[in-house]
């Protein structure tokens, strides 16, 4: 099948794949004054007399925000708000098919980081969380960073979404191959925002002291000049802090330089990198995570014959896809449930070890759950839930 | 009934009023893949190529954004973003009963004229029109101006929905009691939005030199301190600039001294005002649209004491109801299917002939059509469509 064809046919025969539907008919003039005028004034007073009646009367406890600003969709770059619409109109329709959530696109006709978070800021009203979507990095951390007391969860998926779906095929792989998650040494390489959100959930980094913690021995991280090292000039502030807790010992050099002894390679960059001779030079029994899109940093069979133990990339037509999906609908499901008013490192954890449990007997070509599994996304939304209610 | 209990215990049930729904089930992997990654890219990169695209293979083209700064909440007042969802939510619920478009409340967490401007041109990508609801005058007015140049219709309901549905109800009643519209002499009481927006539909302001007008005779327009005349040194600058086209005469003195001799009493602000006596110094078969919410300006069977020929007013339980309901689905219908850019003078004249017509044969308890009558919308939406496609 051509996906983008059949794509382009459906987006405009259904013109837009969302629609906004009255959860109850109007039929008679007693129905109009019950949900509109005179009736309507009553949940008006009472939420107007105490503010948290919002979320027993209105669609906010059901209703998730997906903003972008268009700056980094898919592989596609920064095409504006106008032409990332369909990828939201899809996130929202993939809310409601796996958590029941009401998800609606708000695509942004401005890229700056203060217009970004005032405007947030201004429609949280009728929102229950945001989800924050496709802005390019590193812009989307300081959006994400500024907007953590707005009272309602405020959620980039492509770091964490990412971060947890990945950690939870971590898990499931290190015990596939039997070797303990302590003692991994991983290679990341994209520095974008997977790439850090991913180094900082692996480095247990957000933890503060009263929570639990698991964190992998040693995280570098790679961009597109090679390792990222105190001893570089070229870093962005971003990159700098990651020196913190990433690449111990100061190794300079190339990606391959990296994945020397490495257990764990984890592609969320550009395609098409490395060769089986690359994946020959790592540790026993290599896990390899090549999520670039639409083309993985090296084919399954390629990493295979260097001797990869396990593959997995962002291809739905491949073994071990790491897809978001299989995050955020329980994760804002869980959080919405427990009116959390920020998504904590706790929750974070606490979703990907939910995503790893779906898989009860993990092998190497099963080590993430399928993206369609319809229990995901409840018992992420579960374990999400308690972990927030759970909170000191 | 008591329907402000029974709507609460109604929003608390239902959690909300309207859901977001996925226009198809995603049942496979190929479903995923078509309205999610991979093959979503191709619409995105389509729009990206030429952005007038986004009303092909997007819901912008029949959707519609429902905003407010809940600052003048039905009789409610300033209760804020929070309190306003549910007024929002039922119009939502209205849009899409009446005329099948998905509208979507935003709630701002503003009341600063700039901000909300800024913030209604931020988001406006994903939607295909912008109706404002319930933010006070005078802020609403200069909102709506700086917003005429977005792209898309941008209509603030209270105003020109109001203005047009009683343009509608006052061409069948001067029709039932035989009078030439445009020798009307016509008092409003209520220099707010609506007011406003009635003393500029009735006097043909916004008419340029190219379209089709119709104009009463006489407006004289009351707010709290009685007439508004050049003499007062009380009036901000909306008041002033009604001077330009109402009160030719220079009339001063109370709401009373205005009825003397007046054709037709148009109420838009507080309840209970007027007296049988007052209606009997108005001119012969006065007619009288008491629209004051819950409790109009004066009742009808009082007017119909004092001599009133017709009587309508917003209420759902008397007869003649004059209720926006009956304009802006059918308004907003007709400027998406022209793809409008606004809602033009020619647009607003055309909806309340459209709106009138739906009554062949008025009468004095039946001017205005049934708010549920279901050809109301449908016609307005071909009228005002067509006068969008057939304008210089």
């Amino acid at each position: 099948m051509d996906y983008y064809q059949e794509s382009l046919h459906l987006h405009r025969r259904l013109k837009g794949k969302i629609r906004v539907q009255a959860k109850m008919d109007v039929r008679s003039k007693e129905d109009l004054s019950l949900v509109y005028s005179p009736g309507v004034a009553e949940p008006c007073r009472e939420i107007h007399k105490d503010e948290e009646k919002v979320w027993d009367y209105t669609i906010k406890s059901n209703t998730v925000a997906i903003v972008s600003d268009g700056s980094a969709v898919l592989g596609l770059g920064n095409i504006g708000a106008k032409a990332a619409i369909p990828v939201m109109e899809g996130k929202a329709m993939l809310f409601k098919r796996f958590a029941g959530i009401d998800a609606f696109p708000i695509c942004l006709d401005t890229q700056d980081t203060d217009e970004i978070v005032e405007t947030v800021k201004r429609i949280a009203p009728v929102f229950g969380g945001v989800n924050l979507e496709d802005i390019a990095a590193p812009r989307s951390f300081e959006i994400e960073t500024r907007l953590q007391d707005l009272g309602i969860p405020v959620f980039h998926d492509d770091q964490h979404g990412t971060a947890i779906v990945t950690l939870a095929a971590l898990l499931n792989a290190a015990k596939v191959v039997k070797k303990n998650l302590f003692q991994l040494k991983v290679v990341i390489n994209g520095a974008g925002a997977a790439g850090i959100a991913i180094a900082r959930l692996l480095r247990c980094v957000d933890h503060d002291s009263n929570s639990a913690c698991i964190a992998v021995k040693q995280v570098v991280v790679c961009d597109s000049k090679g390792i990222i090292h105190s001893g570089r000039t070229d870093l962005n502030p971003v990159k700098e802090e990651l020196l913190k807790y990433s690449n111990p010992g100061g190794q300079a050099g190339t990606l391959q330089d990296a994945l020397v002894d490495a257990d764990v390679f984890i592609g969320v960059s550009k395609g098409d990198l490395l060769k089986a001779d690359d994946i020959r030079t790592m540790a026993k029994d290599p896990i390899i995570f090549a999520m670039a899109n639409p083309t993985p940093e090296i084919m399954p069979d390629e990493a295979l014959r260097g001797g990869a133990a396990i593959v997995g990339t962002g291809r739905s037509d491949l073994p071990n896809q790491v897809n978001n999906v299989l995050g955020f609908p329980g994760i804002f499901r869980g959080a919405l449930d427990a009116r959390a008013r920020r998504i904590t490192a706790d929750m974070k954890l606490a979703a990907a070890f939910a995503i790893a449990d779906c898989v009860p007997d993990p092998k190497p070509e099963m080590v993430i759950p399928a993206t369609l599994n319809e229990q995901v996304a409840w018992r992420v939304a579960e374990a999400v839930k308690k972990a927030a209610l759970t909170q000191v």
